[in-house]
């Protein structure tokens, strides 16, 4: 029983750390609270019940349904619902008419086929990916809507009139909805993206920076930095794993009308290629800390003549990232840049030549093979970092080339 | 015009082609269909619908909202939906008590106040990762029923007995998609997902290989391997982004009951793990392959001493994954891929050993300090791919020890 006690206490502590550390949910929260308080006003105050009368269910269901985090995904399924109900409604009455011509034998077969093709045809189209992309929950409503109109046709004799209610009383809902998560704190998916591209080029360049002091640090004072590696090392990862997040906000904030620094048609599809640059970034340090993890530990002769000129490549790298994530940030165009891009490169001229000289290094301490192991496991671990470095410079010049395309609009 | 039905026609090219490639995805629409008709049968025979009424609506919705492609996401919903409508259901009709017992002016207020809060923090459960997880759609229906009941309980008077209807009517509705989704086809998540990490393990193996054969190739025939290595990138591309399908997939895994070769608490989870020692392998394929792009010709003379060790410790360790694999397809615990491991080591003992050499190699070439430009070039590029594939052992040996307790289960 204390197990179970202590559980609870773990659960509750957890939650109240979340609420702590991102109030904006917690005022989501409050937001629906309230949502749900309007719509079920119209329960409570006798003119509007008289008005809508018992499908004020369906204000009450669409707040629930529709409402959600971001402004952008609020607006997805509200313009979903919309399309997705007047299609499925007239198409509803339609076929209901063309049944109700064809005699008492003939009318339920027709509907029931109707229902089994439309339904299977919209299932099919949700696979359909760019229509999952987009109208996903559009289809689900089509099929909802006209099953339901479909076969309470057969039973329910005003059904124009039905319709008309139902769907004025999902208007309602909608617009309680767009009205308060547009006025009350919004939560615009395209600045949620904006904001987790930016702190990912951060914690992609902390990343570096960490792994160039952890690697090529000149004293060995490793107590000092025990902690710093893991949670640079968690900056990276969340880079790795961002692809999901970023897909579906730059699919939402696509639905939101222009706010604060952002237009209408701000180029979101941008920020996925920044993202996927970033990832084949993030691809290159985690197999430099890969490397870490299996190294043996490096001989100070061979180690030396490199560490300078590894360990500035290191920083001007991850220099060229913070200048881009405060470019982003301010969406402004830095002439700093370009200094420090050139800086990163020269770099890498000094670790080139480095490399030049290195084999007259390597055959120094060679005399005899039991001790050649040595330099080898070495050269293969200073190497590596250095071609991989090379890489990243390439997978940053795409993304140089990106963020400066996105900064000139 | 023309262009609009081009377009038409293309997109219904695309739809044809995922229907004659997933003939799975159809069969699922038609189970859909089949599941509304039988539903809506209860409109249309007198005797059934006597018995439900008008709530017969709330079968149909149930189905449509219910029905998903896997057994595992159509149990999680239903169990989801069936849990949170009566822990509502029951606790609307408490407070309605509640509050019908405390006077007419009390009444709203004390519904609106419960509705407000329980609305609150219904939706403030659905942010923390445990919960989300699990009961992500249940507080939904929790919060959507919950409102629904407290707010009609002031019009209505039997709302027991409309509570009762409806329940049973939602069961209904539920069992009817159990019944379709566990009988005709079905699609089960675990078997998605083992299959899904099996065909994984094989893409990454037949990406290395091609890798392999691409970079060490002795004769120069590009022309002859020119589409491979373009459709193996794809392969370690969908071992790379599958993450967040992997995850939903063992989630929804864990509803299901025994099934073929798995029983009902088979270990999900260890899939996920080897999931993720793929995902890193993946990292470093994507390493490898972005040398490929950016990397200066290897002169021969330095090509080929490693050349044959490097296609060799290629072979051997996708030969590794390829036994994984079919070992993870039979669930069986196979003796051979103690050989082929054996091997695989032998052979990075060989590239070593050549490496030893390589020193003595490098020498011979530099008589002038322009020339030594292409060794330090190749050097790079030679030794990043031993030094990564060293990596991939680890990360394989990890691999191997999970899939040998699974296969152990």
């Amino acid at each position: 029983i204390m197990g179970f006690v202590s559980n609870v206490k773990k659960f509750f502590d957890k939650a109240w750390n979340l609420a702590v550390n991102e109030p904006k949910k917690v005022i989501h929260c409050l937001k629906v609270g309230l949502a749900l308080s309007i719509v079920s006003l119209f329960y409570y105050t006798r003119p509007l019940y008289d008005g809508v009368g018992g499908n004020a269910m369906w204000a009450v269901m669409t707040v629930v349904v529709v409402f959600e985090y971001t402004v952008g995904s609020t607006l997805y399924k509200c313009v979903n619902r919309a399309i997705g109900t007047c299609l499925a409604g007239s198409l509803g009455i339609g076929v209901h008419w063309v049944a109700s011509q064809s005699g008492d034998r003939f009318e339920p077969i027709i509907l029931q086929a109707s229902v089994f093709l439309l339904a299977a045809a919209a299932t099919f189209s949700r696979f359909i990916p760019t229509i999952k992309a987009r109208f996903d929950y559009g289809a689900m409503i089509f099929i909802l809507t006209f099953s339901l109109v479909s076969v309470s046709g057969y039973r329910v004799d005003k059904l124009v009139e039905l319709a008309h209610e139902r769907v004025s009383t999902i208007a309602i809902g909608a617009s309680i909805c767009v009205f308060i998560t547009m006025t009350l704190c919004p939560v615009w998916a395209g600045t949620e993206l904006h904001h987790l591209i930016s702190t990912n080029l951060e914690k992609l360049a902390d990343s570096l920076e960490g792994y160039a002091a952890e690697n090529f640090r000149v004293d060995g004072s490793k107590s000092l930095n025990e902690k710093d590696p893991s949670k640079r090392l968690q900056g990276y990862k969340c880079v790795l794993n961002s692809k999901a997040a970023e897909e579906s906000m730059a699919n939402f904030a696509r639905w939101e009308p222009a706010h604060g620094k952002f237009n209408f048609r701000h180029p979101w599809k941008q920020y996925l290629k920044i993202g996927a640059s970033m990832r084949s970034c993030a691809y290159c340090v985690e197999t430099l800390y890969g490397g870490i993890n299996s190294n043996t530990e490096t001989p100070e002769f061979l180690k030396n003549p490199l560490n300078d000129v590894c360990m500035r490549l290191g920083t001007s790298s991850s220099n060229v990232l913070k200048e881009l994530s405060s470019m982003l940030k301010t969406l402004t165009n830095s002439t700093k840049l370009d200094i420090l891009v050139d800086e990163m490169n020269s770099s890498v001229e000094g670790l080139q030549n480095a490399l030049k000289t290195l084999p007259s290094y390597q055959h120094i301490p060679t005399p005899d093979p039991k001790t050649e192991e040595a330099p080898n496991g070495t050269e293969e671990s200073i190497l590596k970092p250095t071609a991989l470095s090379l890489m990243e410079i390439v997978q940053m010049a795409t993304l140089t080339s990106l963020l400066i395309e996105i900064a000139s609009r």
